[in-house]
């Protein structure tokens, strides 16, 4: 269950770095680990379409992952906008609660949030 | 008047690209680049006090312009986060506007602009 959850939590690692710096990648890298994400491959699958050795594909993904999180480490892009994204959510569930009592309440707590994003972007 | 608004454009546009991507750049790069940016000093003050020439950081300047640029050019980080940012306070201006009778609207409004910076983060 937890190799599970932590699968799960490697491919959206891996989704987002991809989608953020992906295009930092060689266009060699790119095709292997764009496939990666995006299908539902095994790396043996993905090598026999490719053309290279299911070793290959795997030092390729390492490296990838090492790059990609490099450039993570270095510009925190990703954690920036999931924290931007944390916050307009926190926004969207406050308009469901909104009704005609509390109206100006959570004008208040959405103005305050908001100002919040601008500051940090 | 048109050189001094893109000398101005420019100078934004060399802030947001350092903030985003200067860490990619060298030591030497980021802290003469960096000076540019952050003290109002002529190119001359900033080789005088690295040591350097003023066409040698006149060089880095261009250099790091073009390296920072062409980052921008594959990723569009600046690019996203300044929509969002857009519509974060499109969102601010409307809560400016807020009264109880025009409250249903404007909540409706906000949840519309919320939806669309999640759909795009």
């Amino acid at each position: 269950m937890i190799a599970q959850v932590m699968e799960v939590n490697e491919i959206l690692e891996q989704t987002l770095l991809f989608d953020f710096y992906g295009e930092l990648l060689t266009e060699h890298q790119k095709e292997i680990y764009g496939r990666l994400i995006t299908e539902d491959l095994s790396l043996g699958e993905i090598a026999g379409e490719a053309g290279i050795s299911r070793q290959g594909v795997h030092d390729l993904i390492k490296r990838c992952n090492q790059t990609l999180r490099g450039y993570e480490e270095k510009l925190h892009l990703v954690e920036r906008f999931l924290a931007v994204k944390e916050k307009v959510e926190r926004i969207d569930r406050l308009l469901d609660d909104y009704n005609e009592e509390n109206a100006g309440e959570l004008i208040r707590s959405i103005r305050r949030i908001s100002g919040e994003i601008i500051e940090e972007l």
